[in-house]
Protein backbone atom coordinates (compact mmCIF):
# COMPACT_ATOMS: atom_id res chain seq x y z
CA UNK A 1 0.00 0.00 0.00
CA UNK A 2 1.57 3.24 -1.48
CA UNK A 3 1.13 6.77 -2.36
CA UNK A 4 1.67 6.85 -6.33
CA UNK A 5 2.29 10.55 -8.26
CA UNK A 6 1.14 9.80 -11.87
CA UNK A 7 1.88 11.89 -15.19
CA UNK A 8 0.57 10.72 -18.71
CA UNK A 9 0.74 12.71 -21.56
CA UNK A 10 -2.69 14.38 -20.74
CA UNK A 11 -2.90 14.91 -16.85
CA UNK A 12 -0.83 14.15 -13.44
CA UNK A 13 -1.72 13.67 -10.26
CA UNK A 14 1.20 13.98 -7.09
CA UNK A 15 -0.22 12.42 -4.64
CA UNK A 16 -3.18 9.53 -5.12
CA UNK A 17 -3.44 6.08 -3.06
CA UNK A 18 -1.80 3.04 -4.59
CA UNK A 19 0.43 -0.27 -4.33
CA UNK A 20 -0.45 -3.69 -5.23
CA UNK A 21 -2.28 -4.37 -2.34
CA UNK A 22 -4.61 -1.43 -2.64
CA UNK A 23 -5.63 -2.21 -6.13
CA UNK A 24 -5.63 -6.31 -5.38
CA UNK A 25 -8.33 -5.09 -2.36
CA UNK A 26 -10.51 -2.98 -4.13
CA UNK A 27 -10.94 -5.51 -6.93
CA UNK A 28 -11.31 -8.19 -5.03
CA UNK A 29 -13.88 -6.91 -2.55
CA UNK A 30 -16.70 -6.68 -5.36
CA UNK A 31 -16.84 -10.59 -5.25
CA UNK A 32 -15.56 -11.71 -1.79
CA UNK A 33 -15.57 -10.86 2.00
CA UNK A 34 -13.54 -10.58 3.98
CA UNK A 35 -10.20 -9.24 2.25
CA UNK A 36 -7.74 -10.55 4.91
CA UNK A 37 -4.77 -7.81 3.99
CA UNK A 38 -1.10 -7.61 4.31
CA UNK A 39 0.95 -4.91 3.94
CA UNK A 40 2.66 -1.73 5.84
CA UNK A 41 1.64 1.91 5.11
CA UNK A 42 3.54 5.24 6.74
CA UNK A 43 2.43 7.80 8.79
CA UNK A 44 1.21 9.58 5.84
CA UNK A 45 -1.37 7.55 5.20
CA UNK A 46 -4.57 9.02 4.88
CA UNK A 47 -7.12 7.00 7.36
CA UNK A 48 -9.92 8.04 5.11
CA UNK A 49 -8.53 5.74 2.99
CA UNK A 50 -8.14 2.78 5.54
CA UNK A 51 -11.98 3.55 6.06
CA UNK A 52 -12.80 2.99 2.81
CA UNK A 53 -11.16 -0.18 2.49
CA UNK A 54 -12.99 -1.49 6.05
CA UNK A 55 -15.90 -0.17 4.36
CA UNK A 56 -15.63 -2.65 1.76
CA UNK A 57 -14.91 -5.64 3.91
CA UNK A 58 -11.10 -5.20 3.92
CA UNK A 59 -9.51 -6.74 7.11
CA UNK A 60 -6.62 -4.23 8.09
CA UNK A 61 -5.48 -6.37 11.02
CA UNK A 62 -2.28 -7.00 8.80
CA UNK A 63 -1.52 -3.93 8.05
CA UNK A 64 1.28 -2.48 9.98
CA UNK A 65 1.27 1.04 10.64
CA UNK A 66 5.08 2.67 11.08
CA UNK A 67 4.76 5.80 13.10
CA UNK A 68 8.22 6.99 12.37
CA UNK A 69 8.49 6.34 8.43
CA UNK A 70 6.74 7.59 5.55
CA UNK A 71 4.43 5.49 3.25
CA UNK A 72 6.30 4.31 0.20
CA UNK A 73 6.36 6.39 -2.70
CA UNK A 74 6.16 6.34 -6.57
CA UNK A 75 6.75 8.84 -9.40
CA UNK A 76 6.26 8.02 -13.16
CA UNK A 77 5.83 9.27 -16.23
CA UNK A 78 3.83 7.47 -18.91
CA UNK A 79 5.06 7.79 -22.27
CA UNK A 80 2.52 8.76 -25.38
CA UNK A 81 1.94 5.06 -25.67
CA UNK A 82 0.60 4.69 -22.46
CA UNK A 83 2.55 1.31 -22.54
CA UNK A 84 5.94 2.11 -21.22
CA UNK A 85 6.63 4.30 -18.34
CA UNK A 86 9.83 5.94 -16.47
CA UNK A 87 10.19 5.64 -12.81
CA UNK A 88 11.14 9.27 -11.92
CA UNK A 89 11.37 8.07 -7.89
CA UNK A 90 11.08 5.15 -5.72
CA UNK A 91 11.12 6.03 -2.25
CA UNK A 92 10.88 2.76 -0.10
CA UNK A 93 10.48 4.34 3.26
CA UNK A 94 8.11 2.17 5.23
CA UNK A 95 8.58 -0.88 3.24
CA UNK A 96 12.56 -1.09 4.12
CA UNK A 97 11.31 -2.20 7.58
CA UNK A 98 8.59 -4.22 6.04
CA UNK A 99 8.92 -7.85 7.52
CA UNK A 100 5.41 -9.39 7.18
CA UNK A 101 3.68 -11.09 9.80
CA UNK A 102 0.46 -13.10 9.48
CA UNK A 103 -2.33 -12.70 11.64
CA UNK A 104 -3.77 -15.71 13.73
CA UNK A 105 -7.55 -14.30 12.47
CA UNK A 106 -6.04 -14.62 8.54
CA UNK A 107 -5.05 -18.50 8.82
CA UNK A 108 -7.10 -21.05 7.09
CA UNK A 109 -7.60 -18.37 4.47
CA UNK A 110 -7.76 -20.58 1.12
CA UNK A 111 -7.12 -17.85 -1.22
CA UNK A 112 -3.83 -16.36 -1.18
CA UNK A 113 -2.94 -13.44 -3.99
CA UNK A 114 0.57 -12.34 -2.98
CA UNK A 115 1.58 -8.96 -5.14
CA UNK A 116 4.53 -8.04 -6.76
CA UNK A 117 7.46 -7.70 -3.59
CA UNK A 118 10.74 -8.99 -2.87
CA UNK A 119 10.54 -12.92 -3.44
CA UNK A 120 12.15 -13.43 -0.08
CA UNK A 121 9.15 -11.45 1.61
CA UNK A 122 6.28 -13.72 -0.50
CA UNK A 123 8.36 -17.13 0.56
CA UNK A 124 7.99 -15.75 4.51
CA UNK A 125 4.01 -15.20 3.39
CA UNK A 126 3.67 -18.62 2.30
CA UNK A 127 5.54 -20.14 4.98
CA UNK A 128 3.36 -18.44 7.96
CA UNK A 129 0.36 -20.46 6.50
CA UNK A 130 -0.12 -23.44 9.05
CA UNK A 131 -2.74 -25.01 6.07
CA UNK A 132 -1.65 -25.21 2.61
CA UNK A 133 -4.69 -22.66 0.93
CA UNK A 134 -6.60 -23.74 -1.85
CA UNK A 135 -4.66 -21.95 -4.69
CA UNK A 136 -1.66 -19.34 -4.45
CA UNK A 137 -0.90 -17.10 -7.05
CA UNK A 138 1.81 -14.56 -7.47
CA UNK A 139 3.47 -11.12 -9.21
CA UNK A 140 6.63 -10.56 -10.25
CA UNK A 141 8.30 -8.56 -11.97
CA UNK A 142 11.49 -8.36 -14.11
CA UNK A 143 13.45 -6.63 -11.19
CA UNK A 144 13.64 -9.77 -9.25
CA UNK A 145 14.83 -11.85 -12.37
CA UNK A 146 17.82 -9.92 -12.51
CA UNK A 147 18.03 -9.60 -8.53
CA UNK A 148 16.56 -12.27 -7.11
CA UNK A 149 16.18 -15.57 -8.97
CA UNK A 150 17.39 -17.76 -6.77
CA UNK A 151 14.23 -16.56 -4.49
CA UNK A 152 12.08 -16.39 -7.14
CA UNK A 153 12.90 -19.68 -8.38
CA UNK A 154 12.41 -21.59 -4.61
CA UNK A 155 8.92 -19.16 -4.55
CA UNK A 156 7.60 -20.48 -8.22
CA UNK A 157 7.75 -24.12 -6.34
CA UNK A 158 5.23 -22.99 -3.88
CA UNK A 159 2.57 -21.31 -5.79
CA UNK A 160 -0.25 -22.37 -7.87
CA UNK A 161 -0.66 -19.57 -10.31
CA UNK A 162 1.65 -16.98 -11.98
CA UNK A 163 1.13 -13.77 -13.79
CA UNK A 164 3.59 -12.00 -15.45
CA UNK A 165 3.96 -9.95 -18.46
CA UNK A 166 4.81 -11.12 -22.36
CA UNK A 167 8.31 -9.84 -21.96
CA UNK A 168 8.88 -11.22 -18.07
CA UNK A 169 7.83 -15.01 -19.80
CA UNK A 170 9.71 -14.12 -22.21
CA UNK A 171 13.12 -13.56 -19.60
CA UNK A 172 12.17 -16.21 -16.98
CA UNK A 173 12.37 -18.93 -19.50
CA UNK A 174 15.11 -17.91 -21.83
CA UNK A 175 12.18 -18.44 -24.74
CA UNK A 176 10.88 -16.12 -27.57
CA UNK A 177 7.91 -17.73 -28.07
CA UNK A 178 5.16 -17.62 -25.68
CA UNK A 179 4.08 -21.40 -26.08
CA UNK A 180 7.64 -22.74 -25.28
CA UNK A 181 7.81 -19.68 -22.29
CA UNK A 182 4.97 -21.07 -20.78
CA UNK A 183 5.83 -24.91 -21.08
CA UNK A 184 9.03 -23.36 -19.28
CA UNK A 185 7.53 -21.88 -16.61
CA UNK A 186 4.95 -24.60 -15.53
CA UNK A 187 8.20 -26.42 -14.88
CA UNK A 188 9.35 -24.37 -12.41
CA UNK A 189 6.34 -24.94 -10.47
CA UNK A 190 3.19 -23.52 -11.25
CA UNK A 191 0.45 -25.29 -12.31
CA UNK A 192 -1.52 -22.04 -13.93
CA UNK A 193 0.23 -19.50 -16.01
CA UNK A 194 -1.33 -16.15 -16.86
CA UNK A 195 0.65 -13.82 -19.48
CA UNK A 196 -0.44 -10.45 -19.29
CA UNK A 197 0.50 -8.33 -22.89
CA UNK A 198 -1.90 -4.86 -22.02
CA UNK A 199 -3.99 -4.09 -24.94
CA UNK A 200 -3.98 -6.89 -26.58
CA UNK A 201 -5.42 -9.27 -23.36
CA UNK A 202 -4.17 -12.30 -21.67
CA UNK A 203 -2.94 -15.61 -22.17
CA UNK A 204 -3.99 -18.64 -19.69
CA UNK A 205 -1.91 -21.57 -19.80
CA UNK A 206 -2.60 -24.95 -18.29
CA UNK A 207 -1.19 -28.39 -18.99
CA UNK A 208 -1.41 -28.45 -22.90
CA UNK A 209 -4.17 -25.87 -22.65
CA UNK A 210 -4.14 -22.72 -23.48
CA UNK A 211 -7.12 -20.01 -23.62
CA UNK A 212 -6.66 -16.35 -25.14
CA UNK A 213 -8.90 -13.28 -23.30
CA UNK A 214 -9.20 -10.18 -25.43
CA UNK A 215 -8.90 -6.58 -23.45
CA UNK A 216 -11.57 -4.54 -24.18
CA UNK A 217 -11.04 -2.45 -26.99
CA UNK A 218 -10.89 1.34 -25.46
CA UNK A 219 -11.56 4.85 -26.92
CA UNK A 220 -9.19 6.59 -24.10
CA UNK A 221 -6.57 4.98 -21.45
CA UNK A 222 -6.46 7.67 -19.02
CA UNK A 223 -4.15 5.74 -16.02
CA UNK A 224 -3.05 2.46 -16.84
CA UNK A 225 -1.50 2.27 -13.00
CA UNK A 226 -2.45 -0.88 -11.18
CA UNK A 227 -4.35 -2.33 -14.57
CA UNK A 228 -2.12 -5.49 -13.45
CA UNK A 229 -2.89 -5.66 -9.70
CA UNK A 230 -6.93 -4.77 -10.63
CA UNK A 231 -6.46 -7.80 -13.03
CA UNK A 232 -4.92 -10.18 -10.30
CA UNK A 233 -7.25 -8.81 -7.58
CA UNK A 234 -10.63 -9.58 -10.09
CA UNK A 235 -8.89 -12.82 -10.80
CA UNK A 236 -8.13 -14.24 -7.20
CA UNK A 237 -11.68 -12.66 -5.92
CA UNK A 238 -13.98 -14.46 -8.88
CA UNK A 239 -11.92 -17.48 -7.89
CA UNK A 240 -12.75 -17.00 -3.83
CA UNK A 241 -16.12 -16.39 -4.63
CA UNK A 242 -16.86 -19.51 -6.75
CA UNK A 243 -14.49 -21.73 -5.08
CA UNK A 244 -13.66 -23.82 -8.08
CA UNK A 245 -10.29 -23.61 -9.60
CA UNK A 246 -10.79 -25.92 -12.68
CA UNK A 247 -9.67 -24.53 -15.74
CA UNK A 248 -13.10 -23.64 -16.95
CA UNK A 249 -13.89 -21.31 -14.14
CA UNK A 250 -10.19 -20.15 -14.70
CA UNK A 251 -11.01 -19.10 -17.79
CA UNK A 252 -13.79 -16.63 -16.47
CA UNK A 253 -11.79 -15.63 -13.65
CA UNK A 254 -9.51 -14.40 -16.66
CA UNK A 255 -11.78 -12.38 -18.22
CA UNK A 256 -12.80 -11.09 -14.78
CA UNK A 257 -9.83 -9.69 -14.00
CA UNK A 258 -9.62 -8.11 -17.66
CA UNK A 259 -13.30 -6.73 -16.98
CA UNK A 260 -11.79 -5.41 -13.56
CA UNK A 261 -8.40 -3.51 -15.19
CA UNK A 262 -10.63 -2.03 -18.24
CA UNK A 263 -11.98 -0.20 -15.28
CA UNK A 264 -9.16 0.83 -13.24
CA UNK A 265 -7.47 2.74 -16.63
CA UNK A 266 -10.35 4.87 -17.13
CA UNK A 267 -9.29 7.59 -14.17
CA UNK A 268 -6.36 7.95 -11.99
CA UNK A 269 -5.21 5.48 -9.76
CA UNK A 270 -8.00 3.38 -7.73
CA UNK A 271 -10.74 6.11 -8.26
CA UNK A 272 -12.55 3.96 -10.84
CA UNK A 273 -12.70 1.10 -8.73
CA UNK A 274 -14.06 2.81 -6.16
CA UNK A 275 -17.33 4.32 -7.96
CA UNK A 276 -18.26 0.78 -9.83
CA UNK A 277 -20.93 -1.72 -8.55
CA UNK A 278 -21.44 -5.03 -8.86
CA UNK A 279 -23.85 -4.30 -11.65
CA UNK A 280 -21.49 -2.08 -13.69
CA UNK A 281 -19.03 -5.23 -13.50
CA UNK A 282 -21.69 -7.85 -15.02
CA UNK A 283 -22.30 -5.63 -17.88
CA UNK A 284 -18.80 -4.82 -18.55
CA UNK A 285 -17.85 -8.71 -18.30
CA UNK A 286 -20.88 -9.44 -21.05
CA UNK A 287 -19.45 -6.90 -23.04
CA UNK A 288 -16.40 -9.27 -23.34
CA UNK A 289 -18.73 -11.92 -24.36
CA UNK A 290 -19.73 -10.06 -27.25
CA UNK A 291 -16.79 -9.42 -28.15
CA UNK A 292 -15.15 -12.67 -28.87
CA UNK A 293 -18.34 -14.66 -29.60
CA UNK A 294 -18.87 -15.96 -33.22
CA UNK A 295 -21.17 -17.89 -34.88
CA UNK A 296 -19.46 -21.15 -35.98
CA UNK A 297 -21.72 -23.05 -38.86
CA UNK A 298 -18.53 -24.78 -40.83
CA UNK A 299 -20.37 -24.92 -44.46
CA UNK B 1 2.62 -12.63 -58.08
CA UNK B 2 6.20 -12.80 -57.39
CA UNK B 3 9.21 -14.68 -56.02
CA UNK B 4 10.55 -14.39 -52.64
CA UNK B 5 14.35 -14.76 -51.00
CA UNK B 6 13.36 -15.14 -47.21
CA UNK B 7 15.72 -14.78 -44.35
CA UNK B 8 14.55 -15.96 -40.79
CA UNK B 9 16.97 -16.47 -37.92
CA UNK B 10 16.56 -20.09 -38.66
CA UNK B 11 16.46 -21.04 -42.06
CA UNK B 12 16.77 -19.03 -45.26
CA UNK B 13 15.26 -20.07 -49.16
CA UNK B 14 16.69 -17.83 -52.21
CA UNK B 15 13.62 -18.47 -54.75
CA UNK B 16 10.08 -19.09 -53.50
CA UNK B 17 7.14 -18.49 -55.15
CA UNK B 18 5.20 -15.67 -53.07
CA UNK B 19 3.10 -12.19 -53.60
CA UNK B 20 -0.12 -11.15 -52.17
CA UNK B 21 -2.10 -12.74 -55.62
CA UNK B 22 -0.77 -15.95 -54.90
CA UNK B 23 -1.58 -16.25 -51.44
CA UNK B 24 -5.18 -15.07 -51.73
CA UNK B 25 -5.26 -17.26 -54.13
CA UNK B 26 -4.03 -20.02 -52.26
CA UNK B 27 -6.26 -19.67 -49.21
CA UNK B 28 -9.52 -18.21 -51.03
CA UNK B 29 -9.50 -21.16 -53.39
CA UNK B 30 -10.14 -23.51 -49.91
CA UNK B 31 -13.76 -22.00 -49.99
CA UNK B 32 -14.67 -20.99 -53.83
CA UNK B 33 -14.12 -21.31 -57.17
CA UNK B 34 -13.06 -20.10 -59.37
CA UNK B 35 -10.75 -17.51 -58.34
CA UNK B 36 -10.48 -14.51 -61.16
CA UNK B 37 -6.83 -13.97 -60.62
CA UNK B 38 -5.06 -10.50 -61.90
CA UNK B 39 -1.61 -10.34 -61.54
CA UNK B 40 1.24 -9.99 -64.11
CA UNK B 41 4.43 -12.64 -64.23
CA UNK B 42 7.93 -12.72 -66.14
CA UNK B 43 9.34 -15.02 -68.20
CA UNK B 44 10.75 -16.51 -65.17
CA UNK B 45 7.48 -17.65 -63.55
CA UNK B 46 7.57 -21.56 -63.40
CA UNK B 47 5.10 -23.30 -65.68
CA UNK B 48 4.30 -25.73 -62.35
CA UNK B 49 3.23 -22.91 -60.35
CA UNK B 50 0.53 -21.87 -63.03
CA UNK B 51 -0.27 -25.44 -63.16
CA UNK B 52 -0.77 -25.67 -59.41
CA UNK B 53 -2.51 -22.73 -59.26
CA UNK B 54 -5.24 -23.89 -62.21
CA UNK B 55 -5.88 -27.01 -60.34
CA UNK B 56 -6.85 -25.37 -57.51
CA UNK B 57 -9.89 -23.65 -59.54
CA UNK B 58 -7.66 -20.24 -60.27
CA UNK B 59 -8.58 -18.62 -63.71
CA UNK B 60 -5.32 -17.40 -64.92
CA UNK B 61 -6.73 -15.51 -67.89
CA UNK B 62 -6.01 -12.21 -65.94
CA UNK B 63 -2.82 -12.68 -65.22
CA UNK B 64 -0.32 -11.25 -67.77
CA UNK B 65 2.80 -12.71 -68.72
CA UNK B 66 5.61 -10.94 -70.01
CA UNK B 67 8.31 -12.50 -72.46
CA UNK B 68 11.05 -9.86 -71.75
CA UNK B 69 10.77 -9.29 -68.15
CA UNK B 70 11.51 -11.17 -64.87
CA UNK B 71 8.69 -11.52 -62.41
CA UNK B 72 8.22 -9.21 -59.37
CA UNK B 73 11.34 -10.04 -56.68
CA UNK B 74 11.57 -8.91 -53.14
CA UNK B 75 14.61 -10.68 -50.64
CA UNK B 76 13.81 -9.88 -46.94
CA UNK B 77 15.70 -10.86 -43.55
CA UNK B 78 13.29 -11.20 -40.59
CA UNK B 79 14.50 -9.98 -36.85
CA UNK B 80 14.96 -12.29 -34.09
CA UNK B 81 11.02 -11.52 -33.09
CA UNK B 82 9.95 -12.94 -36.43
CA UNK B 83 7.65 -9.56 -36.17
CA UNK B 84 10.04 -6.82 -38.06
CA UNK B 85 11.99 -7.48 -41.23
CA UNK B 86 14.71 -5.73 -43.32
CA UNK B 87 13.82 -5.67 -47.25
CA UNK B 88 17.49 -6.19 -48.65
CA UNK B 89 16.16 -6.56 -52.06
CA UNK B 90 13.03 -5.01 -54.35
CA UNK B 91 13.09 -5.56 -57.90
CA UNK B 92 10.16 -4.73 -59.71
CA UNK B 93 10.87 -6.02 -62.92
CA UNK B 94 7.31 -7.21 -65.07
CA UNK B 95 6.01 -4.94 -62.72
CA UNK B 96 7.45 -1.95 -63.61
CA UNK B 97 4.67 -2.51 -67.16
CA UNK B 98 1.80 -3.61 -64.62
CA UNK B 99 -1.45 -2.47 -66.14
CA UNK B 100 -4.30 -4.51 -64.79
CA UNK B 101 -6.59 -5.15 -67.72
CA UNK B 102 -9.89 -6.97 -66.46
CA UNK B 103 -10.82 -9.76 -69.04
CA UNK B 104 -14.59 -9.90 -70.02
CA UNK B 105 -15.18 -13.40 -68.39
CA UNK B 106 -14.72 -11.83 -64.97
CA UNK B 107 -16.92 -8.90 -65.26
CA UNK B 108 -19.76 -10.12 -62.93
CA UNK B 109 -17.04 -11.26 -60.01
CA UNK B 110 -19.33 -10.70 -56.61
CA UNK B 111 -16.35 -10.39 -53.86
CA UNK B 112 -13.33 -8.65 -55.04
CA UNK B 113 -9.95 -9.17 -52.79
CA UNK B 114 -7.97 -5.92 -53.94
CA UNK B 115 -4.20 -7.02 -52.79
CA UNK B 116 -1.52 -4.59 -51.85
CA UNK B 117 -0.19 -2.81 -54.55
CA UNK B 118 -0.50 0.57 -56.67
CA UNK B 119 -3.74 2.48 -55.27
CA UNK B 120 -3.57 4.08 -58.95
CA UNK B 121 -3.50 0.49 -60.20
CA UNK B 122 -6.32 -0.90 -57.59
CA UNK B 123 -8.46 2.07 -58.47
CA UNK B 124 -8.15 0.98 -61.97
CA UNK B 125 -9.24 -2.30 -61.35
CA UNK B 126 -12.61 -1.36 -59.32
CA UNK B 127 -13.06 0.98 -62.09
CA UNK B 128 -13.14 -1.51 -65.03
CA UNK B 129 -15.87 -3.63 -63.32
CA UNK B 130 -18.79 -2.75 -65.17
CA UNK B 131 -21.30 -4.32 -62.47
CA UNK B 132 -20.31 -3.31 -58.51
CA UNK B 133 -19.50 -5.95 -56.74
CA UNK B 134 -21.03 -7.63 -53.63
CA UNK B 135 -18.07 -6.40 -51.69
CA UNK B 136 -14.62 -4.87 -52.54
CA UNK B 137 -12.06 -5.26 -50.00
CA UNK B 138 -8.32 -4.04 -49.99
CA UNK B 139 -4.88 -4.41 -48.14
CA UNK B 140 -2.61 -1.74 -49.07
CA UNK B 141 0.49 -0.50 -46.31
CA UNK B 142 2.16 2.64 -44.81
CA UNK B 143 4.54 3.10 -48.26
CA UNK B 144 1.34 4.19 -49.93
CA UNK B 145 0.45 6.33 -47.21
CA UNK B 146 3.63 8.09 -47.64
CA UNK B 147 4.04 8.19 -50.93
CA UNK B 148 -0.30 8.28 -52.78
CA UNK B 149 -2.27 9.79 -50.21
CA UNK B 150 -4.54 11.18 -52.46
CA UNK B 151 -4.78 8.24 -54.48
CA UNK B 152 -5.16 6.20 -51.56
CA UNK B 153 -8.00 8.29 -49.71
CA UNK B 154 -9.47 8.39 -53.06
CA UNK B 155 -9.92 4.51 -53.08
CA UNK B 156 -11.05 4.00 -49.54
CA UNK B 157 -14.60 5.74 -50.71
CA UNK B 158 -14.63 2.77 -53.30
CA UNK B 159 -14.36 -0.54 -51.51
CA UNK B 160 -16.35 -1.70 -48.11
CA UNK B 161 -13.41 -3.27 -46.41
CA UNK B 162 -9.76 -1.94 -45.30
CA UNK B 163 -7.44 -4.08 -43.96
CA UNK B 164 -4.37 -3.21 -42.40
CA UNK B 165 -2.03 -3.23 -39.45
CA UNK B 166 -2.35 -1.56 -36.43
CA UNK B 167 0.70 1.27 -37.04
CA UNK B 168 -0.95 1.41 -40.21
CA UNK B 169 -4.27 2.04 -38.60
CA UNK B 170 -2.87 4.63 -36.67
CA UNK B 171 -0.48 6.46 -39.21
CA UNK B 172 -3.58 6.48 -41.57
CA UNK B 173 -6.28 8.04 -38.77
CA UNK B 174 -3.38 10.19 -37.02
CA UNK B 175 -5.20 8.76 -33.74
CA UNK B 176 -3.18 6.55 -31.47
CA UNK B 177 -6.42 4.82 -29.69
CA UNK B 178 -6.91 1.64 -32.08
CA UNK B 179 -11.07 2.59 -31.68
CA UNK B 180 -10.59 6.31 -32.57
CA UNK B 181 -8.54 5.56 -35.11
CA UNK B 182 -11.24 3.14 -36.96
CA UNK B 183 -13.84 5.63 -36.37
CA UNK B 184 -11.85 7.96 -38.52
CA UNK B 185 -10.73 5.43 -41.22
CA UNK B 186 -14.73 4.43 -41.44
CA UNK B 187 -15.71 7.84 -42.13
CA UNK B 188 -13.19 7.56 -44.29
CA UNK B 189 -15.30 5.05 -46.87
CA UNK B 190 -14.86 1.24 -45.75
CA UNK B 191 -17.52 0.11 -43.45
CA UNK B 192 -15.85 -2.31 -42.46
CA UNK B 193 -12.15 -2.43 -41.03
CA UNK B 194 -9.94 -4.64 -40.33
CA UNK B 195 -6.77 -4.03 -37.85
CA UNK B 196 -4.22 -7.11 -38.23
CA UNK B 197 -2.15 -7.30 -34.89
CA UNK B 198 0.02 -10.70 -35.88
CA UNK B 199 0.32 -12.54 -33.17
CA UNK B 200 -2.38 -10.75 -31.07
CA UNK B 201 -4.70 -11.32 -33.59
CA UNK B 202 -6.98 -8.88 -35.51
CA UNK B 203 -9.83 -6.50 -34.75
CA UNK B 204 -13.01 -5.81 -37.01
CA UNK B 205 -14.85 -2.75 -36.56
CA UNK B 206 -18.16 -1.96 -38.06
CA UNK B 207 -20.30 1.19 -36.74
CA UNK B 208 -19.93 0.86 -33.41
CA UNK B 209 -19.47 -2.71 -33.26
CA UNK B 210 -16.41 -4.26 -32.57
CA UNK B 211 -15.16 -7.95 -32.59
CA UNK B 212 -11.64 -9.46 -31.46
CA UNK B 213 -10.11 -12.54 -33.15
CA UNK B 214 -7.33 -14.21 -31.21
CA UNK B 215 -4.09 -15.32 -32.56
CA UNK B 216 -3.52 -19.27 -32.03
CA UNK B 217 -0.79 -19.29 -29.63
CA UNK B 218 2.12 -20.76 -31.55
CA UNK B 219 5.39 -23.02 -30.68
CA UNK B 220 7.12 -21.56 -33.67
CA UNK B 221 6.77 -19.38 -36.13
CA UNK B 222 8.76 -20.55 -39.01
CA UNK B 223 7.87 -17.65 -41.71
CA UNK B 224 5.46 -14.92 -41.52
CA UNK B 225 5.74 -13.93 -45.36
CA UNK B 226 2.10 -13.58 -46.55
CA UNK B 227 0.38 -14.12 -43.38
CA UNK B 228 -1.45 -11.19 -44.19
CA UNK B 229 -2.60 -11.62 -47.41
CA UNK B 230 -3.35 -15.52 -46.42
CA UNK B 231 -5.74 -13.76 -44.17
CA UNK B 232 -7.19 -11.72 -46.68
CA UNK B 233 -7.73 -14.47 -48.91
CA UNK B 234 -9.26 -17.10 -46.17
CA UNK B 235 -11.59 -13.80 -45.15
CA UNK B 236 -12.62 -13.16 -48.60
CA UNK B 237 -13.32 -16.74 -49.66
CA UNK B 238 -14.99 -17.80 -47.03
CA UNK B 239 -17.67 -14.26 -47.63
CA UNK B 240 -17.80 -15.93 -51.30
CA UNK B 241 -18.59 -18.91 -50.77
CA UNK B 242 -21.02 -18.41 -47.89
CA UNK B 243 -22.43 -14.64 -49.91
CA UNK B 244 -23.54 -13.42 -46.29
CA UNK B 245 -21.87 -10.24 -45.41
CA UNK B 246 -23.53 -9.42 -42.15
CA UNK B 247 -21.28 -8.62 -39.15
CA UNK B 248 -21.96 -11.92 -37.47
CA UNK B 249 -20.80 -13.65 -40.68
CA UNK B 250 -17.73 -11.44 -41.08
CA UNK B 251 -16.51 -12.18 -37.38
CA UNK B 252 -16.81 -16.07 -38.97
CA UNK B 253 -14.83 -14.72 -41.84
CA UNK B 254 -12.05 -13.10 -39.46
CA UNK B 255 -11.76 -16.40 -37.70
CA UNK B 256 -11.39 -18.36 -41.16
CA UNK B 257 -8.65 -16.05 -41.75
CA UNK B 258 -6.92 -16.39 -38.77
CA UNK B 259 -6.94 -20.19 -39.31
CA UNK B 260 -5.75 -20.26 -42.55
CA UNK B 261 -2.33 -17.29 -41.60
CA UNK B 262 -1.77 -19.99 -38.43
CA UNK B 263 -1.42 -22.31 -41.30
CA UNK B 264 0.78 -20.28 -43.67
CA UNK B 265 3.48 -18.78 -40.79
CA UNK B 266 4.32 -23.12 -40.27
CA UNK B 267 7.00 -23.16 -43.37
CA UNK B 268 8.11 -20.85 -46.34
CA UNK B 269 6.13 -18.95 -48.26
CA UNK B 270 2.75 -20.69 -49.75
CA UNK B 271 4.43 -24.14 -48.77
CA UNK B 272 1.57 -25.28 -45.99
CA UNK B 273 -0.95 -23.72 -48.12
CA UNK B 274 -0.25 -26.17 -50.88
CA UNK B 275 -0.49 -29.49 -48.35
CA UNK B 276 -3.56 -28.51 -46.26
CA UNK B 277 -7.25 -29.92 -46.93
CA UNK B 278 -10.09 -29.00 -45.61
CA UNK B 279 -11.00 -31.20 -42.78
CA UNK B 280 -7.39 -29.65 -42.02
CA UNK B 281 -8.87 -26.07 -41.72
CA UNK B 282 -11.42 -27.11 -40.09
CA UNK B 283 -9.61 -28.63 -37.37
CA UNK B 284 -7.79 -25.38 -36.86
CA UNK B 285 -11.13 -23.23 -37.13
CA UNK B 286 -12.63 -25.33 -33.83
CA UNK B 287 -9.37 -24.51 -32.05
CA UNK B 288 -10.28 -21.04 -32.15
CA UNK B 289 -13.30 -21.73 -30.85
CA UNK B 290 -11.59 -23.75 -27.62
CA UNK B 291 -9.12 -21.05 -27.63
CA UNK B 292 -11.49 -18.14 -26.73
CA UNK B 293 -14.57 -19.79 -25.49
CA UNK B 294 -15.55 -19.30 -21.83
CA UNK B 295 -18.51 -20.21 -19.77
CA UNK B 296 -20.04 -17.45 -18.32
CA UNK B 297 -21.96 -17.86 -15.20
CA UNK B 298 -22.62 -14.45 -13.34
CA UNK B 299 -23.22 -15.78 -10.11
Amino acid sequence: MAYDAIETPFEKTDWIVGGAATYVAYAASNFIKPINQVSIVGYDFAQEELDQLKERGVNLEGVEMKKDKKSFFWRGRYHLDMNTRDTLVTDLNAFLDFNPVIPDSYQGSEFVMLGNITPALQISVVKQLKTRPKLIAMDTMNFWMDNALDDLKQLLTMVDVLTVNDSEARQLSGESSLVKAARAIMKMGPRFLIIKKGEHGALLFHEDKVFVAPALPLEDVFDPTGAGDTFAGGFIGWLAHTRDISFENMKTAVIVGSAMASFCVEKFGPTRLKEITRPDIDARIRQFVDLVNFDIQLV
